[in-house]
Order: structure tokens, then C-alpha cells, then sequence
């Protein structure tokens, strides 16, 4: 069974009219789960992933232990980016690419009102 | 005479095959750039207008004092994502579209390998 964060993913278009406080916050949030390289890598390895990937699978390539490998997946589900979905003892993980896409979504100033 | 920064701006697609260290930390470095709801807010305001905002225009509209604007638009402008020109007294600040545009390809993993 997936379970599913219930955080609103950003984003409000960075160039719509104006943002209200909470918009510019929930945005600068998703910004800063991705403001670290190992989070970067975690991306990277989940986006070129066919299946989703147990917690397990991330520490060789980022030569980080498990614990912090689940500090850095932790935060990223939190910021509405990831799933997680557990089976039996392990955790795997996987994108929610319309997440990733709401903020590329944001950055895009085509159409902006300028 | 506008002063471009040199600083390259990221980022290799997240949906690449695989990110170098470099890579991961550049683009890392940019996110963080953004993590902040009032760097999400000048972004904002510079993607909604016409012309250069001169850094004391953007005290009212933000409710912060003027060293404290200047800070966030150091930062904005050391990863890449805004160009700065004087005009005599004042600073003025535009946003180089082609940086944020290269963030949101980056995230874009339609074309991804997955």
C-alpha cells in the first residue's frame, strides 16, 4: 500500500501576478528539500529508476549509511516530492513526477506576465 | 554596463543517466539560492516586471530594510539567477530567464530514461 504525503506541492507560477505568503513559503520549502546534493543524487537515482527503489539500494551509490540516507528520504517525502510505500521490512521509494513537474512548472516564465 | 556574474549556472537534467559530484552540488547550490520565501518573492517581482527593479524598490513590497534586500539579492545573483547593472547611485536587478529556465528543463524528466 502507497502512502502518500498529503503536503501540497508547490507551486504558483514564480511569474503569476503575486504570491501571498503562504505561496512564496510553500515554494521557498520545496526549494530547500532540494537544496543539498545528496538529495540532488536521490532524484537522479529515483528519476532514471524503472521500479521504485528500496532505501536499502541508495547507500552504496551515495556512500552515506542508512540512517542518513532515511533523513535525506524522509525529507523529501515530507516536501511532497517522494513516495514511500513499504513492503515487509524495507521502505521503497519513488518520484512523483507531477511534483517535479509543478515546479518546473513554476520556474517556466513563458506566458509570464511580463 | 551590465555585471554579469560568472558563475555557471546548473544543471544537468535530473533525469540524466547519471550526475557527476559537480553536478549534484551546482545544482544543489541554485536550489538553495531559492530557499527562502523572500529570494521566492524578488524572483516573483522580477519575473512580473517590465524593466531592472532598483534594489530600493524592493524594501516596500518585501516589508524589509534595505541591507537585509541586498543580501537576498547577493545570493540571488552569485547562483546565477539575476544580473545587476548600477546606474549611478543605485543598483538595478533583472533576472536572466535563460537560468531559471535551465532549472525548470532540469527538472523536466519528460525525455528522461526512465
Amino acid at each position: 500500500m502507497a502512502t502518500t504525503t498529503d503536503s501540497a506541492v508547490c507551486c504558483a507560477p514564480l511569474g503569476a501576478p503575486s504570491l501571498t505568503d503562504a505561496q512564496a513559503e510553500a515554494t521557498a520549502k520545496v526549494f530547500k528539500a532540494l537544496a543539498d546534493p545528496h538529495r540532488v543524487r536521490i532524484v537522479n537515482l529515483l528519476a532514471t529508476s524503472p521500479e521504485p527503489v528500496c532505501v536499502c539500494e541508495f547507500t552504496g551509490p551515495l556512500g552515506l549509511s542508512q540512517p542518513t540516507v532515511s533523513h535525506h528520504l524522509k525529507k523529501l517525502v515530507a516536501a511532497g516530492l517522494l513516495e514511500r510505500e513499504q513492503r515487509g521490512t524495507w521502505a521503497y521509494y519513488s518520484l512523483r513526477p507531477d511534483a517535479l513537474g509543478g515546479l518546473a512548472a513554476a520556474l517556466d516564465l513563458q506566458g509570464a506576465s511580463r
